[in-house]
């Protein structure tokens, strides 16, 4: 038997269903990516599985994914073998179900691997959460390469985390571990599409700072950038302020580092329950680079718990990129066939 | 080879560093508890690692966890084989160095390993946080016998915690995991003795109970409990309240309420991050029983994210007591010598 040919070896896809795009990799057996396939994710109707008339909206994103998975296996001569791996956000159970989903409202809900087996029959499918599936990719073949206790966590539309303990994904008795945007840091706070109140993503996601940006905006502390969108403070959105931000504007500057003082509160927060040796930053918002991680890192070092007298945590950003969720689903989907 | 004589099913000792009291057990070989002894918790002096006077508070906590192992040796005719555990309170690294103690102040930074090898030589010693020895007690032994996934929650003077995870004890990169009660709640919070604001254990332990209490006589519903305190709103205490509480009183249900809540928003955010299928709930806090429970129940049921789509996790009181640091202390030292 040669090893590279067996199946935990051989190659595998992976699918990742984001917010916006549906993207897709093939793995080759070493682990590097031979072929990419996207797609817009659908957003037609919401899915809500006390609605007779309801699965729309969940029908049209497993029909993505089977589009991206074909296009991947045209582009890599699969005859259907390779297993699949399948990246969902939010609280997806070791059935496949995704029970509840705050930012991706129109599969929240569906059982996924249903809608999937009826699309990609004769296909080994493995459903997992899709910050889990990036903990996964980063910790075999990323930026935590070699470090036994990681914490992956994706700063986008909201905040995803994955957890590896000892080497071993964190999972959870349901497979919900991870769902760090949630906790509440502020009570008072504003409300979140899960239904509670100040959770850690309405500060420190896009969406976050597109909030913490308004907020700046309307204080007066972002003149520029309020006039370049045409005067209207409430038409000022996170993009604007990471741009001014690189060009050096003070004001946007100062909006950085409340993003990266609210990054950090949950990142301390985490250390005191999970204790990693290694945070790994991904998602969109970690593209602008030091200008979100050294405020991050200098803050986190000012509030851990234990300050100097426990090892510095590195804190350092993703390496595998917006492929992650797919590669660590192709990963998953190969470990777990 | 009898298994019942093999070291890993021997006797073992565990002692529990409290705030206020040394607790010891001897366990036999069938782990049924075959001794107890205690001593006060010493507080002479503030140990401060870098005064080179200091030391002597780090020393009188090591000499009376010394008496109470030498009280247990001739309780139960041991000769010094059986391995000691010992449980302590905050973040104790792997070599047996209390790094940061917020809530054992006389100890914090100390070398405990080292200051007890002094006083127990040709001892087989094993140190660990005590939430973590309680969650391997009550995992192995009691409330959570037979769950994977279990989340451990003392709430006393502060809030400790001890995760398993797939039968295993989540430790961290330095054992540092678990230290629940500094996850920050409430950034314009009150200030911590760990040194952020905030945090968990300012309002879901002992002393939260207590400012919850003063703020609600001030406030003027607790008009019973401060005339029986004397008429003085700030000589308040948490114990008034409880009892108060146990004998109906309206305005001191309401401060129970009060706490119940900020125990679940915790839970809650731990679900969020762990996904445990049990919360077994101890420390000091848990004797009054349901009137903490129930109202911590309803507002977890409230607050959790995913709500029904999620299965129940089952929140229940621990049935090992005060012993259970003690116990899992004597576990631990049986499993790692």
């Amino acid at each position: 038997v040669n090893p590279e040919r067996s199946p935990r070896h051989g190659p595998a896809l992976g699918v990742d269903i984001g917010g916006t795009k549906v993207l897709g990799v093939a793995l080759d057996a070493d682990d590097e990516v031979a072929a990419e396939a996207r797609a817009t994710t659908p957003h037609s109707g919401i899915f809500d599985p006390n609605d007779p008339a309801a699965g729309d909206g969940a029908a049209a994103v497993a029909g993505a994914v089977a589009e991206v998975v074909a296009a991947l296996r045209r582009a890599t001569d699969d005859d259907g073998r390779a297993p699949v791996g399948v990246g969902v956000p939010g609280m997806c159970d070791r059935q496949g179900v995704l029970r509840f989903a705050p930012n991706l409202a129109a599969a929240s809900g569906a059982d996924i691997a249903a809608l999937l087996a009826e699309r990609l029959p004769d296909t080994i499918l493995v459903i997992e959460n899709d910050a889990t599936c990036a903990a996964v990719a980063e910790h075999r073949l990323g930026a935590a390469a070699g470090d036994e206790n990681v914490l992956l966590v994706t700063l986008g539309t909201g905040i995803g985390g994955g957890v590896i303990s000892e080497g071993r994904v964190l999972l959870g008795a349901s497979g919900f571990a991870g769902e760090i945007g949630h906790m509440v840091v502020d009570p008072a706070g504003p409300p979140c599409p899960c239904g509670r109140r100040g959770c850690w993503e309405r500060y420190a996601s896009g969406g976050g700072l597109a909030r913490l940006a308004r907020e700046a905006a309307y204080a007066g502390r972002l003149p520029a950038v309020v006039e370049a969108a045409g005067g209207d403070a409430e038409a000022v959105r996170g993009e604007d302020v990471t741009k001014a931000a690189l060009a050096g504007d003070p004001g946007a500057l100062g909006v950085m580092e409340d993003l990266g003082w609210w990054v950090a509160l949950g990142l301390t927060n985490l250390t005191a329950v999970l204790d990693p040796a290694r945070i790994v930053i991904g998602g969109g918002l970690v593209e602008v680079g030091e200008l979100l991680l050294t405020p991050t890192k200098k803050a986190y070092a000012e509030q851990v718990e234990g300050g100097r007298r426990r090892p510095d945590v590195a804190i350092v950003p993703a390496a595998l990129g917006e492929r992650a969720g797919a590669v660590g689903a192709a990963l998953t989907a190969r470990d777990r066939r």
